[in-house]
Parts: structure tokens; C-alpha cells; sequence
């Protein structure tokens, strides 16, 4: 098991933060809007390593996330055990053409929890995945 | 109840925000660095209104933080019933005094849960705090 030598927290390979994507549902995209940092949580769907989620045209979040540079996270923690993982991706999110959200909405069967209109797919490709667990 | 228009979103009033930060105890900073976004998973504690976690110096985290304008997110959420509830705090992050590091010590009782050197204590002063439902 490899550890992080300063913080002594234990390392996630990129297998396991994938394991730990495909089996969650709902993370949080942070964006830089303006010069300043905002995070949206959001539902989404693995296609492959590909972080995918719905947006509506018009809506703020859209217009944020659009082509930007994109963290998203997923965790799960325990207070009471003071115990937990995280894992974090790294990369561009790019709106899918017609036909690539045909395909997604296919492969992930992924529903939006809000109401209002949210026909655009948005995928993050990363470029950087990395996991850590905490009081294991 | 407030609903957000475009989304049909149950909004959360500032108590209703503080309630839920004071009940939680893990949240998400992402703060903007070199131009690009960063996440990171804390343990927190609320000093009134005020987000209060702990850092090492020297630390990736501790640089980025320090000074920065950070979003700070809260959420829970039910995937089986697609329900759930998120708070973002948008303030500046500020170093506390050694001062106000023993007080916020001796008030919040905060204790990191990762190994290592985290004896700085950071303070984000909401300038804006909102909230959403969904599913409810």
C-alpha cells in the first residue's frame, strides 16, 4: 500500500479512484468563474473513465462549466471513525455533439434530479486522478 | 418555502445554511490556483458564522488556501430517493493569529483527522452563503 509521506494518508491507484467513480453518483465540479472559484454538485455517470453529467443551456452552471478547466470530486467519510477516502479528477469539461449524447443517454441511462430543462451532456475527460483514504 | 424559478428548487435561507454547517462536520474548499481549480475534503468545525479548519505548513493545501477566495460546499444527498440538500460558503480564507488559533481551539475543539503537522488554523467569513433542496 503506498502512502503519502507527508500527510501519512494512503494512496488510491487510478484503478481503485475508478472503482470508486463507478460505483457513486452524485460529485461536485469546481470551476474558475471570473477569477474565483465556484462548485456545483451535480449527479453524474461513468462512460469508460469519462465523468459525465447534464446541464440546462442558459442556466448559470452551463455557462460556468462550459469548456472549462474542471475539478470534481467524490467522497465518503465517517465522522464518528474519522475515516474516509476521496478521489479527484482533473480535466476539461467539453459539451457532447448530438450524436455522442444519444449515445451516452443510452450507455449511463443518466436522469437529471432537478426539474428545468437539462438536454446537454457535458463529459470531463481527466487528465489527473488521484485518491486518498484517511484513517484506514 | 422559496423556490429557485428556472430550477424548482427548494432555496435554503442563511439559517437554515448555518443550521446544516453547524450540523455537519466535512466539507469541500476549492479555491482557484495558478489559474485553475483545486478541491479539497476538510474537517471543519462553525465558530458562528465562520468556517474554521486546520492546515499544515508547508503543505500543497496550506499554500493555496491561505488569502485565497474560496467556495466552500456541504452537501447530502440520497441517490436511491434522487434527494438531498447542498450549502456553498463563498468568503476569503485568513490565517487566524496565535490568539485566535487558541480560542478557535478551545471553542470548536477541531482536531484534523490526517496524520502530520496541522497546527494552522484557517477561518473563512462567509460573504455569501446559499442553499439548495431537491427531491423534497
Amino acid at each position: 500500500m503506498l502512502r503519502d509521506g507527508r500527510t501519512g494518508l494512503e494512496v488510491i491507484d487510478r484503478d481503485g479512484c475508478l472503482e470508486l467513480l463507478a460505483a457513486d453518483a452524485l460529485g461536485r465540479v469546481a470551476v474558475v468563474e471570473g477569477g474565483e472559484p465556484v462548485i456545483f454538485p451535480v449527479n453524474y455517470a461513468l462512460d469508460g473513465d469519462r465523468i459525465v453529467f447534464r446541464t440546462g443551456v442558459g442556466s448559470k452552471f452551463h455557462a460556468a462549466v462550459r469548456g472549462a478547466k474542471a475539478s470534481f470530486e467524490i467522497d465518503r467519510f465517517d465522522t464518528e471513525a474519522r475515516a474516509g477516502w476521496s478521489v479527484v479528477a482533473v480535466g476539461r469539461v467539453e459539451e457532447a455533439t448530438a450524436a455522442e449524447a444519444e449515445r451516452l443517454a443510452e450507455v449511463t441511462g443518466l436522469a437529471p434530479w432537478a426539474a428545468g430543462d437539462r438536454d446537454h451532456w457535458m463529459v470531463i475527460t481527466p487528465d489527473r486522478l488521484s485518491g486518498r483514504r484517511v484513517g484506514s
